[in-house]
């Protein structure tokens, strides 16, 4: 009998991470850390992990996209789906009705993201690999196989992005096994969320540089005066080799990202995150060309790639952030790796939140083992909050990434920790709303 | 007592249109068009109605982002929301964690529209104006202080913005007198959907320019050799004056459009609707750059202001399209009228699907009063479908809409059509899921 996709279900997850104002920052003072978090099974008993991750409320509307989407995956032939996934994320992403939703946008491209994801990780699983490493042994052809070029050609061909990754295939073997022994670069965002006071930013910054991290980042863009203060003090904190990256979180507009990042320039910010609007592709061309040389980083709000294609073509940004599940999940995320090598501009995924580390992992795994090839000015965020919610939570020892060896995409949350915050049912919501 | 809105309701109404092949086009072969149906009542006993237009499955993902929305609007003051339709549109659209769905664009976005208004709708029917009217009679302080410019300013400040309305004060009146007496010209979209057959679309294309019509629309992108066919027919039909404009409804990459609209030159096309993908400014640049004096227009699936900003900056359209239920309703659009005002590019709104001609209607007559001052160039869509189901439907007379003058945004549905197509209950789906 063929094996088929006998289920693909949703949860809504939420942890209350408000109470501690961990994550936040000058747009998400209050956030929730929340999962729309898949379950996709087949009927020979084989099961993989996904999510999108949101802030909180809303996160239900995540999952009524999911579950907009279950009717066009129930029933496939699994290995079907697994033999064309650039044809099964073009079926959820181009369904004639559904797409109107975007397309290629928010919630239901979200959606998208977590039921691609957990069909890589079914992949993964079914294969006994890792998926940076699934990825990253796929041929250049099978590769190219995943990219939707439609609206892609006038910056990335089909063949070039061949020649990018056949360009990359003499290293792989050697990649891997530096990966495997070394782990991949890391910064942290810990230290410098806006709800935390001084003492604290300092006390966080010094021990991310004992704990190895060459990077932080601090949240701005609430209060002028603070931020110069919390800059300066985490200036010294840290001493200047280390690199200290500045997130708006979009608050600004264009002019005033400017104006306000001239205040901080003292203190020689690395680059500014998301200065202003994320879908304003020629107002971060302004910004970065005022501001050089601190970079222009952003990409955790970039919606799909075709935003990516545009702020590479108008030289928009220096850093791209991309995201586990704002893009349609894996299949996507490899497009935007390959225009960003056409490109020439380094990939440091966005994570944090819950489960971003985990995946994004694999992401800047596959692009060093067999796209970029590189490391240099390349770090994938790390935040300490809520791995211990997954069965394979990322390690990080020595500022770095230690590459992950169990199969799958790490997405799958311990069953007692989805019980116990379901929303708003699970008894970690039934407590808060006794109380 | 001070009076509160009580409530806030959405249902998921679909009209079985896929049936009769009403409204096939390139990427929409099989559309049901629908409505997340918002009503909003007050403590007083006044509603209002709005919706947000989807064309089918995944019209539940609308409904519940509505439902999302609504613990922010219960409870509200009346007069305090009326007293401020932009601080009450930035509490919709910036909520700190449903704005990480968007921010400001897909599902959470056009339930915003949905819900933005239905509260315009209310607003009119408690001042007994259409909505048209009710704006054309704020000031232009009132009117500036809709728009939300944090990320507008690098292209219209708010003193730019109250320039232009206060240029336009003095020939409101007649201007409205005008409206009243002659409507607004229209284009009709009727001959040109995919789905007919060359004789329908040569009979319909006649009828169009029998009835008043000085332009239709044909829907191409699917095949070429039958667009240049179809494109050629509807030529011979309507003779050399009157306006054929074409619409790819987003089927082309960049080189593409303009490859197919070289074959399409010899039929004079007036302008390419929607050539590839709609987030795409720079490929729309392109495509205008090789093809003018063809122009092209594009606007439906642009989410929000950020995104029109720059289609203007960058010179990447001709006409813009603004649609009453993807930008978040009537404020946002006041917004996106002066930026279009302020480039000189002339607005013909989106309309068709199923509500949409009765809420743009009032937006676009409100920029011929109030804002451009002018209909030279401007034409709004119309598509005779399901107007029969809205309590206030738009008429049309010699190819122009006439000014509706019932109080409100005309988006209220008669309860028996609501009833009857409430999806998945209402016997109108009962009766397709037993047949």
């Amino acid at each position: 009998m063929t094996e088929l996709i006998s289920s693909l279900e949703a949860v809504d997850v939420r942890f209350p991470t408000s109470l501690e104002l961990d994550g936040s920052d000058a747009m998400n003072p209050e956030p929730d850390y929340s999962a729309a978090y898949v379950t996709v099974r087949t009927s020979g008993g084989d099961e993989g992990h996904g999510l999108a991750f949101t802030v909180g409320r809303g996160n239900d509307v995540a999952v009524a996209a999911v579950r907009a989407l279950a009717p066009l995956v129930a029933g496939l032939p699994v290995e079907d789906v697994l033999g064309d996934l650039g044809g099964f994320s073009r079926r959820l992403t181009g369904d004639s009705q559904l797409r109107w939703l975007g397309p290629h946008k928010g919630a239901i491209h979200m959606a998208a993201a977590a039921v691609v994801n957990a069909v890589w990780d079914l992949y993964g699983r079914r294969t006994r690999k890792p998926v940076w490493r699934l990825l990253s042994e796929l041929s250049p052809e099978q590769l190219v196989d995943l990219v939707d070029f439609r609206y892609l050609q006038d910056a990335l061909t089909r063949d070039e992005a061949l020649d990018i990754l056949r360009r990359a295939q003499p290293g792989r073997a050697e990649r891997t096994a530096h990966l495997l022994e070394h782990g991949y670069p890391a910064y942290t965002t810990t230290p410098g969320w806006l709800g935390y006071d001084d003492d604290k930013l300092v006390r966080l910054s010094k021990e991310a540089v004992a704990d190895g991290f060459s990077q932080i980042k601090l949240k701005v863009g609430a209060d002028r005066e603070a931020d110069v203060r919390r800059l300066r003090l985490a200036r010294e904190a840290v001493g200047p080799d280390i690199r200290i990256a500045v997130d708006a979180n979009q608050a600004w507009g264009v002019q005033q990202a400017i104006d306000w990042m001239r205040s901080l320039a003292p203190y020689d910010p690395y680059w500014i995150e998301e200065p202003t609007s994320p879908d304003d592709v020629l107002g971060h061309a302004a910004v970065r060309r005022a501001l050089a040389p601190v970079k222009v980083a952003t990409g955790e709000h970039t919606h799909n790639q075709v935003m990516f294609k545009q702020f590479l073509q108008a030289g928009a940004l220096d850093v791209l952030q991309l995201d586990a599940s704002r893009t349609a999940g894996v299949t996507e995320n490899v497009a935007v790796l390959l225009l960003a090598a056409k490109f020439g501009v380094p990939v440091c995924p966005h994570a944090g939140g819950v489960g971003l580390c985990e995946m994004v992992q694999h992401l800047a795994m596959f692009d060093y083992v067999a796209v970029s090839g590189t490391t240099d000015n390349r770090v994938i965020e790390y935040v300490d909050h809520l791995h211990e919610h997954f069965t394979d939570p990322v390690r990080i020892q020595d500022g770095h990434y230690l590459a992950p060896t169990a199969p799958g995409i790490s997405a799958e949350i311990h069953p007692a920790s989805v019980a116990a915050h379901r929303y708003p049912d699970g008894p970690v919501w039934q407590a808060e709303a006794g109380a």
